[in-house]
């Protein structure tokens, strides 16, 4: 399954939550995830990301398509993923 | 044609950007926006984007899918939509 992932958490979680989703997924821009992943991986970020946030103030958002095909990906500026290395 | 568009954009452009993709689409978190559109406004939005942005620094995805079937949509904590009538 190829997921894209989008969180908006406070500030005093964001690196727990960049850290969580950079283990299961790659990072795209600012707080933008994309990536294969099984739905039983998924389930289990989907999981500790709960434990890590505020669900009455953060949101995270997934979109997911059973191939990755189905969508086009177009970039217009920097390409943070170059950067991901030095991080 | 069924579109998700993240932006990454210095502080100091957020909220021209905001209002930009907020003619097009529909805000659904923080900088994310997703829609139905068609490649003709997309490409308008993707011109107007372009204006706005220093393309040095700021960066905007855009994935698309001929069909919103396709993608499944969870969210998990706040849905950010609910306000967009008040902003």
């Amino acid at each position: 399954m190829y997921v894209i992932l989008v969180y908006d958490v406070s500030e005093k979680r964001v690196v727990k939550m960049l850290k969580l989703c950079r283990r299961y997924l790659n990072w795209i821009q600012n707080s933008v995830f994309e990536g294969q992943i099984t739905e039983v991986k998924l389930k289990e970020l989907m999981h500790e990301a709960r434990e890590i946030m505020d669900e009455a103030q953060d949101s995270i958002i997934i979109f997911s398509s059973r191939n990755e095909r189905w969508l086009d990906k177009q970039i217009i500026g920097v390409e943070k993923n170059n950067l991901d290395n030095f991080l």
